[in-house]
């Protein structure tokens, strides 16, 4: 980047194309994934930008802690199994538990729209109170900003979660071996569905509620009964295939999965059937992947099951020793095809 | 909080009041320490909660760490002496300033609104990554959202921070003591001046640019220079007024202060008579008051000016040994009123 404007160097995103920002740029797709790669990442370049994990860890004397944030925007902000704020507590305290840490202490912001019933603010701060019960964190710090009534969407919430690693394992996708074990916490799209069925008054025959869950204690039982856990992603946009195919990237081998081994339910199967969508690539805020040594793939499930109630982890493929950094999956008629990112945005506003 | 509903105790704001989020709940004045009291500390009581302070504090291991966030939705996104970015780094590594910690790490949440210029999303990426290196912390992680056209205001940005803090001392409302000198950094009015110009377009003899600006530098040598420093706190939201009467009600003590001590530049002071702006109650993004021992305010203010290039530190009053819990100011013609909280909201979306 020689070239250089008053505003310092000039935006390498391809402004041609994308001169304003759309709203896959914040799908979880290859847009986003642009718009971090080209925009953020050179401005705030160092060595512990997360880029490529779901929070930063770090050293404070002799602590080593992990650190991340999330913004939720979810529409709409009750849905079955969950509303903003258990999201905003939950899905913070899953990113923590992603970089294997034991989470602590979180912060909330509110961004509040003019006109806002008051009543509906309280029952959101009440589900954040519940959340963070259940998850075993504090909420410590706070903000509220009012914006002008058409400036906002009711309610946005920031969360900033702050955890404790006592652990010497480095969960990351540089961590990930050949022969490693892929391990699936439970069956997938439940979230997408749950909020694309309230955002839209669909009506299936069963009410589909969201997995929204809290995953640090499962994570850390994982660890606790000696598995050496080499990486973790929680499935939230972009689902299954976007954190699969960013790890693949990432650690640059190739990953191989078994369309058979994943999990959806038949009424999320059906639902997806109904909308068009791929389970693959639906939210997910209770479910996540495990890479861990071959030999301790069944310690791991047995770990994950241990606190689901109604799922179960199966494990859905292996790292090949191919340095192809693709993912491929073979269907359950035995054809293999290469998964990739999802380009658009499927569901705006899933969290 | 006995009565409850099926989401919990019943809100105890007074709903037949504000049945919807006004502007002013987000104003730093009465309304927005209602809506703190009254529906978040309830809900999220526990001992660390930050109500009366810029941060929260505790320890991990051996370590005292503060941590704190801001949600930033001023308007408009460009202002003289920053803008949007700037303000959300500067502002959080204040309020970690203001815990007495030394800022290390800070998250980045981007809200973007559908439609936004990628161009100005740069070079406001561009402007935050300049003030983390001007105040020496480093964006570590981040979250970006976007929300559909209409449903936000092209950008609000969140930040939160970690901090630590290597000395023993406790820096809070409740330590402060009568007889505390209390040591005001600079002039204030010019950031809510500045905002408020270039929002309505106003052009005054001169351009009045913000006084955003880091303050750990200064803090950080006030205290390693020996000051037994009790409490302090940056004059943002609600201004200087805000802070010190927040201060005497968390103290319990009278506090006094003494008008012709409190500088305001000449053009700031012209354009709040125009505008009918009280100085006292402006928002100001690089000011701060100290709570420090008698015997200590000279090192104080000579520690501050050491910093300040184009202000002076002063002494504006002291912690008197009367419980009332008031501030008294004592104005130029000898007359002495009672402080009070901005009771609405003087300058909405100031940051």
């Amino acid at each position: 980047m020689s070239e250089s404007t008053a505003f310092g160097p000039i935006c390498p995103l391809p402004i041609n194309d994308y001169p304003q920002v759309m709203m896959a740029h914040g799908g979880g797709g290859k847009l986003m994934h642009d718009l971090i790669e080209k925009v953020f990442v050179p401005a705030f370049h160092n060595p512990l930008m997360d880029v490529r994990h779901d929070g930063a860890v770090f050293g404070v004397g002799n602590e080593r802690l992990a650190f991340t944030t999330d913004s939720y925007v979810v529409k709409p902000l009750f849905f079955p199994g969950g509303d903003i704020g258990s999201l905003a507590v939950t899905g913070t305290v899953n990113d923590l538990a992603m970089c294997g840490a034991r989470p602590l202490y979180l912060s909330a912001g509110f961004i509040l729209e003019e006109g806002m019933e008051t009543e509906k603010l309280w029952r959101i701060v009440q589900s954040m109170s519940a959340a963070a019960d259940a998850a075993g964190v504090r909420l410590v710090t706070g903000d509220t900003k009012v914006v002008d009534r058409g400036k906002g969407d009711e309610i946005f919430i920031n969360t900033a979660g702050v955890g404790v690693i006592s652990h010497g394992l480095s969960i990351c996708p540089n961590s990930v071996r050949p022969g490693d074990a892929i391990i699936l916490s439970g069956d997938i799209g439940r979230h997408g569905i749950a909020i694309m069925a309230a955002r839209e008054g669909l009506e299936f025959e069963t009410t589909i509620e969201s997995d929204c869950a809290p995953l640090s204690l499962p994570v850390l039982d994982i660890i606790s009964s000696g598995v050496e856990v080499h990486c973790l992603r929680d499935l939230t946009r972009g689902g299954l295939a976007s954190a699969l195919v960013e790890i693949a990237e990432a650690s640059g081998y190739e990953i191989n999965i078994e369309e058979k081994q994943i999990a959806v339910r038949e009424d999320v199967q059906g639902a997806c059937e109904i909308l068009g969508f791929d389970p693959m690539y639906l939210a997910n805020e209770g479910r996540f992947v495990a890479f861990v040594p071959e030999h301790q793939a069944e310690m791991t499930i047995d770990a994950i099951n241990s606190f689901a109630s109604d799922t179960t982890a199966t494990r859905i493929g292996t790292v090949s020793e191919r340095r192809s950094a693709d993912v491929t999956l073979r269907s359950v008629i035995g054809a293999s095809r290469i998964v990739d990112m999802f380009s658009g945005e499927q569901l705006p506003r899933i969290c």
